[in-house]
């Protein structure tokens, strides 16, 4: 067999493996916000719409071209990107990094749950907000379609760990699984997450049980 | 058994197993910049020589007084720490944040293996110097003395896992062990490590072998 010969051999017990085990692609999230509509409305202006800059991996979720400016005691951190489409809770997500530069200590809380966590001020072109809670490191997690559940046997809420290789070969414990139709498999990751892992978006981790 | 007791009953048991496990301490790095004394005289002046401002937990080091400015190619950071004494070899360790935010690709390398890793431009008080190697983000590792080693059977230059508990439960794999009589029992990581187990100085890791 010829060089090519290996070479596909190779690619192709990749892909294999890659279909047959529970392989997730990672998405690194920047530092984002997330916002209610009265929230966007103070920021923006009455009536403001976000307005799409691309779409995300999770279907109907997006960028938008808006940002704001984040004002903490210690700094500031400008061109904050918001993610579309609005919620019901406004939530700035951060790394422990960038918190340690806001002066900000950001609790690492699962998506939604900002009961008791710290507030900061967001500055928009057309106004100013002062938040009052709603500022975390996202705890990591899977989104994970119902599909791939039944597949790999995982139940929503369930918390797994998820192995990657490399020089920073690591194994993150403590990983939540989130089940949704609305959703592809994806596992996010913040950036120091990423940076601790040596890895980039596209990434493939493999979720291992307990 | 009243309250007092059954937490004393719970430090004493916790104390054991630090003692009787592999459990090694923390020390987060900050980016710093180890200087040879030819390189130390280009930024600070001929003759000039390193101030201690803190020793630091492995006998003979220090952070210094003197700090320098890293300018690369899409931004600069201030106030980045020297480490004495000086080596033979200038070395400048940063996370992958800062190599973002440096716009310089830093490889993950075993310290003092900088053939082959980019330069960047360092400005002292004195004179400017391009470093025309030896960036770095640093293997992580831990220091390890000949006795804790002989009593877990550790060698040198073993790769092990170190696992650290808490909400970003995690377990290092790839960490390189070094023994020496001139090191105590430490684990360095950098900023973005520390931030993706949520951990500080001081926190413990317990090594596993594999």
């Amino acid at each position: 067999m010829n060089d090519y010969g290996v070479i596909v051999q190779e690619v192709v017990k990749r892909i294999k493996e890659l279909e047959e085990q529970p392989y997730v692609p990672v998405g690194v999230s920047n530092r984002h916000l997330h916002l209610s509509k009265a929230d966007l409305e103070v920021l923006f202006g009455v009536g403001y719409e976000l307005t799409k800059m691309k779409d995300l991996k999770q279907p109907g979720q997006f960028a938008a071209n808006e940002t704001v400016t984040i004002v903490g005691p210690k700094g500031e951190i400008k061109n904050v990107r918001i993610l579309g489409p609005v919620r019901n809770l406004t939530q700035l997500e951060v790394s422990l990094t960038d918190g340690f530069k806001l002066g900000i200590n950001a609790p690492v809380k699962e998506s939604g749950k900002i009961s008791g966590t710290p507030g900061i001020t967001l500055v928009g072109p057309k106004g100013k907000l002062e938040m009052k809670e709603g500022v975390i490191a996202a705890l990591r997690h899977v989104h994970v379609s119902p599909q791939f559940a039944e597949r790999f046997n995982l139940k929503d809420k369930e918390m797994v760990s998820v192995y990657f290789d490399g020089i920073r070969q690591v194994t993150f414990q403590n990983v939540l699984i989130r089940i949704s139709e609305h959703f592809v498999e994806e596992m996010h990751l913040d950036t120091d997450e990423a940076n601790a892992a040596g890895i980039r978006t596209g990434a493939f981790g493999k979720i291992m049980k307990g």
